[in-house]
Formats: structure tokens, sequence, C-alpha cells
């Protein structure tokens, strides 16, 4: 999922990117590390790099980077900085709370020009705290520079403990149910939604809303590890290429309830604005960031059942084969 | 330090980033991802996450990030790909041994234009392979996106063992030996030789080479925590602005001898060659990431000794004040 190079306006109000006030330039690197430590500050910061201590005995260290890119993973026209500070930290932690562990910390590298407003820095840092304080978690540590576009790279660093070993893609097995947590399709929705330039009715802001922020219950891979699941990815790229990803890897086929992802009544209506099938953003939109895992028995707290595991190869929807849409190319 | 905004050509022979061979947009992001994990490849890479096994019982996760920005901190004129890679691991590091922690593992976020040869990406992960070789570590994972500069955000995991405490910027103490380990203002002596545009004798190769890929031995410090040292930081931004840094953070002075740091005879022969004075090299010369340290008694094997902790505040040099030059602003 990416914006497109044409720029569209949008008419969902209190959007974009602070345009005055004080710039990188003027106030200078220090000011800026200043201004990002006081939006999220944390005893760990400020030496050559950041101690974690282990909050459960030999606990393994579990960590991820995801990259985001002005004009290719954002606009300043229909998000804020504080929500994507959110975003960036919710679509790494997801990562980690897929391995089944815990996310305990957060990295910051940031390239901005120089006349970007420090609003948007502190912003932008403000935001990531506000999601960080969900997970108890902190920003440790991190790096500045210049750069011709505001590019920002968060690695997340996660505490998985004891011996049970982290929810692997491979280790999906037969006879298992699939289990998901969080909303499906509703972050392809709403970024169609902004990219239709058209006026948005206040009943579909939630969808916006989850394009711009997804949300996830903090600890939900923990819950889903301790219950028994084996295998768990995040929605990234779509249900059905993430679903065909555990199920290349794991050598098996995971066959869809339709009944169980049908689009919600919120989506059809966003469908029936737009004039197009929701039934496409729920199969084949990604960035919800929902956690999706097989496990033997019963789903557990927080989670729904949405399928099973198959001996077949590939991905099903009620028994009919579905192939993922071809996926967004960044290099293009 | 950072390259200006001028383009130079440089007559050193033998660098500069390919330009030829299929590019990014040509073979798309897996075959992008296929030459980053095939030139450094990893058991720990590729599933959301990568889980990080510890050596040793209750070791703590010791993490850092830098990041590297195309005409900012590198030009495709005066380095290779590879090399880069390698001094992008070596920066990073080098921050988790001057907190007496052992290197692990590395993460790499990269942006680069949809026109980049990946012959530029497979180099730049091979260089990066070289150098995590000499560690023992692996790079578990990354992500790849398109953006207008060259980006690449390195985060470096490392572990500390035992149950002594890091090596902290606020932790040297008065009567202690000030100790460094690797060569300092070598780096700034080969920038300046690459911006002076002359060909450059054969014999003032080795300093070029210490800019483009400094050098320093694995494990430095471990051996110097294990040896009793309390403080330590690396020559990032210069001798005197970094044991300023710590000076400042343990409300100490540190003195430092003008004899043990003095320009060897290659740093003059590079001062005659340029006319000018090699001094400011080793004093404000950044880059070099060589380890300084403070500790009680001798100098732990790979170390020398350059000064001695003092109760006074600031930095002198055989007993003469001396303020680190104003550094780098990147936002100028």
């Amino acid at each position: 999922m990416a914006y497109k190079s044409t720029e569209r306006r949008t008419l969902v109000s209190n959007v974009g990117f602070p345009t005055h006030g004080p710039t990188l330039r003027e106030v200078g690197e220090q000011a800026t590390i200043d201004a990002i430590v006081g939006a999220s500050p944390s005893p760990l910061n400020g030496d050559d790099a950041a101690v974690l201590e282990s909050h459960t005995p030999n606990s393994r260290a579990v960590v991820t980077t995801d990259m985001l890119v002005e004009g290719q993973h954002f606009r300043f026209s229909t998000t804020t900085p504080a929500l994507l500070g959110r975003k960036a930290i919710v679509q790494n932690f997801a990562d980690i709370e897929a391995m089944g562990a815990r996310p305990v910390a957060a990295l910051l590298a940031l390239s901005a020009p120089p006349d970007t407003p420090l609003a948007v820095v502190s912003e932008l840092a403000r935001g990531i705290h506000l999601e960080l304080e969900r997970y108890s978690s902190e920003l440790v540590g991190g790096d500045i520079t210049s750069g011709n576009q505001l590019t920002i790279a968060i690695t997340a660093i996660g505490s998985l403990g004891g011996s049970l070993p982290p929810l692997r893609l491979s280790q999906a097995r037969p006879g298992q149910r699939v289990i998901a947590h969080g909303k499906i399709g509703y972050s392809a929705a709403g970024f169609a939604l902004l990219e239709s330039g058209r006026e948005i009715p206040e009943r579909l802001a939630d969808i916006v809303h989850a394009h711009r922020c997804p949300q996830l219950t903090p600890g939900r891979g923990v819950v889903a590890r301790a219950a028994g699941a084996t295998a768990m990815t995040d929605n990234s790229d779509g249900l059905l290429h993430d679903l065909g990803v555990i199920a290349r890897a794991s050598n098996v086929g995971i066959n869809i309830s339709r009944a169980a992802v049908a689009p919600s009544d919120q989506l059809r209506e966003a469908g029936e604005f737009l004039g197009v099938d929701p039934w496409d953003w729920v199969l084949n939109g990604g960035e919800d960031h929902t956690l999706l895992g097989t496990i033997d028995g019963d789903a557990p707290v927080g989670y729904r059942s949405i399928g099973t595991v198959t001996r077949k190869v590939g991905v099903e929807i009620d028994g009919v084969a579905h192939t993922a849409r071809h996926e967004w190319e960044p290099f293009s």
C-alpha cells in the first residue's frame, strides 16, 4: 500500500503537517534532539547505545525495522505527524507481537529537509510516545540527519520470555484453527476514501482513522503464544497475501471462512459510497496490522476464528482457491 | 563530518558506485531483497522479526541506530558501496563496544531511487556482511523501499553479559587513566585528502582508506569492561568533543597528554601535502570511531594511555584548557 504520485486534496478536516514555526535549520540539531527527547523521554536514552534490562530471566531479544518515506508511505495532506508517529510504532510492534513477544523499546532514525518545521518533528515524537505508552515501552535512542525527504526508520525491540518457541511463519499445522485479532480491510478502505478526494461523511471517519493509525491491543501476541498458537504474522500486505506466506512457509493450506471475514456494515457503506466492492479491501488490503495466527483449540481472548489449516497447499475461501492480487511494487 | 554540497572529482582510482547493470525498478522488490539476503545471509532472517538467542545467561540487549544519507554522509564519487556498508557497521558497532557490550546482529533499512543499479545494493550488503563476519555477527532483518536519495539506517544489537554495569558516559572518576583503542585523526585527514581533489600519493592511501572504512578490533569494549573500565565512548565527533562529553556527563576534567596523541608521521605527511596543521584532525576530526575510555590502573590489551581524569571541569592538553571547534551542523 502506498500513495501514488498524484496529489489529491482531502476534505477531511484537522489533518496536515504544520507549515509554520521555526524550522530545523533555524533551531539546529541539538534543539531538534531536545524536542524529540522532550516529547518522548526515556532514562535509557543519552549514551552511545541503550541497555535494555531483562524483565524475565533468559528472555530473548526480538528485533525488526521498517522505513517510511514521505510521498511513498505517507503524505502531508492526509495525516498528521502525530498519527504518523503512532502508525510507525504500530506497524513495527505488530511484527514483534507476531512473534509472540512483548514490545519493550523503539529507536527512531530520522532524516528531514532543513526547512521542516520543528513542530513536525516534535509532533511525530509525541505520536510515537503516545503509542509507546500503550505498551509501557520507551523511545530509547535514535539518530537525526538532514535529507531531501522526510524519512523515518523505526526499530522495534521486543522481549520473548520463557522457553516456548516464538510464533513462526513456518509452524502452522493441519487441523489448527486460523485466528485473527484486529480489523481487516479498514486501512485499505480508509486509503481509498482519502484517495477519492471526496468529502468523507462523518460516519466513515473511523475507517479513515484506521488507515491513519491502525490499532492493536498490546499483549495479544504474548497471549496467543501462551495459549498454544504456533504460527503468526500480521496483515501488512493483505489477508490472502499474508495467509499465503504462512501457508507456503508451513507447507499447508488455509481455508478462510467467508462468513467470518465478510465486510462489516461500515466497510459496505464505504464501498457503496465509493462504488467499489469492499471484499477487495478485506482480501487484498494491507496495513491493518491485524494479527493472524494458527492454534490448536479455541481462539484465545481477543481473537476470533476465521478459518482452518488444511493439508492442501494455498489459500481458499470456503473451499475455493483464491490468489492474492499482485502486490504493491515499491520500485515501479 | 559531512560532505559539502559541492561535488569535487577525486583522482583516487577504483572508487565510485556502479552505474550499469539492471536497476531496482527493472528487477523489483523481491529480487532486491534476494540480493541483500544472498550477500549477507542469516538463518534468523525471514520472519516478521528476528529472535536473538542469548549466548550468556541473563545478558542484556544493547541497541543503537545511525542513518547515512547520500550527499550528506557519503558520495558516490569517493567511496564504494562495499566500503560504505562496512563503515555503516563499524560506526554502529563502535557504539555497542563503547557500552562494553558485544555486537551480535544488525538490521538494515534502506531507501533507494528506483534507477539505482542492483549492484549498488548487493555490493552494499556484501560490505555489511564482510564487516559483520569480523564480529561473528549477522544481518538478521531489514526493510527496503524507494526514495529520492539513497538512505541507509543501520540498527546494531549487542549483548551485555554478566553483572558488571555497562560503560557509561557518566562514570569517569578522578584519578583514572584515559585510554584509547584505534587511530585518531585519520578519518578527517582522509576526508581532507579526498576533498582537495588532488591526486593522492600512494603512501597516503592508508589515510584515505581510514576515512572510507575505519577499523576497530572486535571485542575491545568487552575487554575494557572486564578489565575495570567505567566510562567509554567512541570518537564520532572529534577527540576534544567526545572527551568533553564524558567530562561533562561525569562532572570531571580530562587532561590529554600531548605526546600521546601527537600526529603520526603519516598524518604529518598528509598535513604537509595539503598545507594544513594535522593537529586539527587529531583534536577535532571525528568518524575514527576510536574507543575512548577511563579505567583505574593500566591500559588493557589493545589500548594505550592518552591522559588522566582530573577534578577540574573540561578538557585540557598538558594542563592547558582546550575547547572543541564548533561541530558540524546537519541542518545548516
